[in-house]
């Protein structure tokens, strides 16, 4: 018997078909970023005039298809060269955390054998304490560089490069535009990404073309993030950090306008440039957004400077419902999201379920979302899948093409990460403990290793989180376990408190007996520690192993 | 030098993911149709049981993953189903016009190497009049079939399957719920399609699963037909035409509702349907919508028919201006879109650019749009390139991951529909002559063989065309090249005049008058024919061919 066979073009996937398309079509669509000198604003036709001469000042450098280039940057203008430089000439871009020691970060630059790295002017005192001796052969000073710059800097020979100058040989004169690289195969390395686990070094997940493809045309989709040529995208998550959501390129597929903040994130100046670039659209890490609608609330900020705004995607640690309650009192669509450096990062997105039952639907949007297109999701537990009924625990595995099969040569054995299921597919292990409801949205009961065990029983510090910044006194809070003679692990919540709340600094008390209204009395924690600031990670998240580290004493 | 490797699933892109996706998230979302005992109501679930049950009953009739498998039906819930069942249990859907002649028919029967095909009830006539004689080892029946049912038509045996009713073999029980078949190898074919040519036998395009799904991703996007969970989408263009426009597996993907209107598309029909199902989302060719807004005009339909509807997709052949224009005034957002059935077949969107220039947005509002994403376009004459300036014609030339690469077994060879470029890529040459504008807007100027050649100058017959359909008292208008003994060639009109135009029936002074104020004189046609109708092709769009063979001799 015959049989039929497909006819379509094989064509990669690659992020040729987004820069030459976002080049062809878009030339006029605008591109801001803020620096040391202001609000700069140029267009793409700029940013891939300057792209072009990044990669050719780095082919004269040597830089060739399957080398690796790390950045060391805040959100700029250049930045987004690198984007469209690396990948659309074959180099594989590797953007390091700007706040990693120097430990981690020579760790990860070796790992990832890059042989230069672009660094931001403004961070170079910052990257001279952390840059390795001598594994680098070339830095390029990005942006606004000092004129007394070091022709060499350890073993590597330093450059420049800046938006709307020539590259620094001199040799090589802006080429005509012609396609973009067109990667032999859609699986070649696109980008290198480290995620820091809880021991050891940093893991390594290496995008695809295919993947980073895939993903970003997955968030253009109209229930996804529904990016849009008339959208002007502002990443407040940093471009050092899971592809900054992977908006750039999103955004650039799309033809949208980008507004980057550079680096101060702070609400007093976050929210000016929101006004002055347009930005229809942004995403970042909860505490940006609980800063901004303080700030509003105190009268810092002025709102109108927010009118310009229509949605928000809060990502990388669940959002508060009161945030998501103030966002939308602001005239902001909160859009709640999930994801990992490992998915590409976004897996789940908490878009509306269409049902007339508004208690649904506002558990909906409280939830950590559905899964994109592509994906597919399942909770587990020791003796199997568990069911969709909104409340069995289990932790979410997922599986789909932008999701990691392993990590790339990891420092020990890393396959208890993820499953098989006979059908042959692969699934990453999140480690989040969740309940998946009947429509499939996915609601995060706490991290794995988050959850507090008191007596036996499980406490969720998500949850207990969550009704401590209801509280008007407060402006965030974590919980953390800490160890107890008497019940193996008590909660402790570290409390920042609001400003200027009605009735003077809330006490411990006061948020007990708050608690205590909802919650049985054994999750209510014994003690309550206030600071100016909870601490985070580098990217912005609660910082819970420091926490443990500091206030673990049982108590 | 170790070079980097992505770490990345390589699951394969597949109507899998877009099945188990829509049946785990979406059960509850709406599916309507309307036969012969009027509009019909059930959900995902429904519709899901029931291709489980078709793909049981297929199963059991000994069909296995590449098997070739017919449909000959309407746009009906049934049909639906077979959209899932067929790519979901790894057969190919061979979805047949309904409209070929007997010839033709077994032809493509053949050439698809189908086993099996599956009649909607309500074309039983219809399909024993094109039926091959013994091809075909099984003859599924769907829909209300009657009773007295054959056994036995030709060589095949008959079987019946309806939404609702167990597989009529009796012996399959309903599967539990299981994933859908994942396919090996992402290129695998998920169905073939037929596009008649002018001359010899239809050519096959067969899609890949990959093809399928990357396409319906994209048409998902904000600036494509940004398809949503909120949408109730109803396809009037057909079932068996190009897998109608790729819109259920779309729809499928985002969880949208699906109204299917069935066999009756008149005005009178179209529109109680529109509004019984909500639909918010239409698609299908000119002569429809021209009908459906001339009826509303004229009474015959309420105009709050069409409140549910937002936007409405236009394609298949050159919307006249007035036909945008009209609909916009009720209500109705004109999306104007181009494909070919090599295409998958959506090609372009003319969604709107950013620009403040209202004259730019109109103009690019009635081109035939920009490419979507994945998708390159370049317009080529004999000697290269042409610019793109707006003016300069050229032939629209198509590469991008869902494009054809060739044809599937032509009986004649095709190498001169495609080109290739020094870069590696594959153009498929689109016959249509266009020019481009500085943003990429395309806008058609006429089949390539549909210019008419008149004294060595080219006239658009779709330009004047356009002018004509813009006078109140023409309903419809196709112009074609008929010989002439001193021009070689010149242009003749086929006019349908509207119904009760002010003033009584429009004459051919009138026109020819008319289209001088705008047109040069040479370019206005010397012959104005007026029929009742303007002759169509099984698919709606005008049949030139038979037009050119009725009026074509030298005038």
């Amino acid at each position: 018997m015959r049989s039929v066979y497909s006819v379509m073009q094989t064509e990669p996937l690659g992020l040729h078909l987004v820069l030459d398309r976002a080049e062809a079509l878009f030339a006029d669509r605008a591109v801001l970023d803020r620096g040391p000198g202001g609000v700069r604003r140029t267009d793409y036709a700029g940013v891939f005039a300057g792209a072009r001469a990044l990669a050719a000042l780095l082919a004269d450098l040597g830089l060739r298809p399957g080398d690796s280039v790390a950045t060391f940057s805040w959100n700029t203008a250049e930045h987004l060269c690198a984007y469209i430089a690396l990948p659309g000439s074959g180099l594989v871009m590797h953007t390091v955390n700007i706040r990693m020691g120097a430990e981690e970060t020579a760790y990860t630059l070796a790992h990832a054998g890059d042989r230069a790295v672009l660094v931001d002017a403004s961070l170079w005192e910052v990257w001279a304490k952390v840059a390795p001796p001598d594994t680098l052969e070339h830095v390029v000073v990005t942006g606004e560089a000092p004129a007394d710059l070091p022709a060499a800097h350890g073993g590597a020979r330093v450059h420049r490069f800046a938006l709307g100058t020539p590259a620094d040989t001199g040799t090589a004169p802006a080429p005509a535009p012609r396609p973009w690289r067109r990667p032999a195969d859609e699986h070649e390395p696109a980008a290198i990404c480290y995620t820091s686990g809880t021991t050891g070094h940093p893991k390594a997940v290496v995008y695809s073309h295919r993947s980073v493809y895939l993903h970003a045309l997955t968030l253009c989709g109209a229930d996804a993030f529904a990016v849009s040529h008339h959208d002007t995208v502002l990443p407040v998550v940093p471009m050092f950090h899971a592809n900054a959501w992977n908006l750039p390129y999103a955004a650039l597929l799309a033809g949208a306008g980008l507004a980057l903040p550079g680096r101060h994130l702070d609400p007093e100046r976050l929210g000016p440039f929101i006004s002055a670039s347009g930005a229809t659209f942004s995403a970042g890490v909860p505490t940006v957004w609980s800063a901004l609608a303080e700030a509003v609330r105190a009268g810092r900020v002025p709102a109108d400077a927010l009118a310009p705004l229509e949605r928000v995607v809060i990502g990388g640690s669940a959002a508060p419902p009161a945030l998501l309650d103030a966002l939308a009192k602001l005239g902001v669509a909160p859009v709640h999201a999930w994801g990992m450096t490992e998915c590409s990062p976004v897996g789940l997105v908490a878009t509306d379920p269409l049902t007339a039952d508004e208690d649904e639907r506002a558990a909906a949007r409280r939830s950590q979302g559905r899964p994109l297109p592509g994906l597919a999701v399942r909770s587990a537990a020791a003796d199997g899948e568990v069911p969709w009924d909104g409340a069995t625990p289990g932790e979410l595995e997922i599986s789909g093409p932008y999701v990691v099969d392993r990590y790339y040569r990891p420092e020990k054995d890393t396959e208890d990460s993820f499953t098989r299921t006979p059908d042959g597919r692969r699934w990453l292990r999140t480690g989040d403990m969740v309940v998946v409801g009947r429509r499939g949205y996915v609601t995060l009961v706490d991290r794995a290793k988050d959850m507090v065990k008191s007596g036996g029983e499980w406490i969720s510090s998500v949850d207990v989180e969550n009704r401590l910044t209801a509280h008007p006194g407060v402006r965030e809070s974590a919980v953390i376990a800490v160890p107890d003679p008497t019940w193996g692990e008590r909660p402790l919540a570290v409390v920042a408190r609001a400003e200027g709340a009605e009735g003077g600094p809330v006490a411990a008390e006061d948020l007990a007996a708050y608690l205590a209204e909802s919650l049985p009395r054994w999750q209510v924690p014994d003690r309550f520690v206030f600071v100016d600031e909870v601490p985070k990670t580098g990217v912005g998240k609660f910082d819970k192993k420091r926490m443990r580290a500091v206030y673990g004493a049982a108590g």
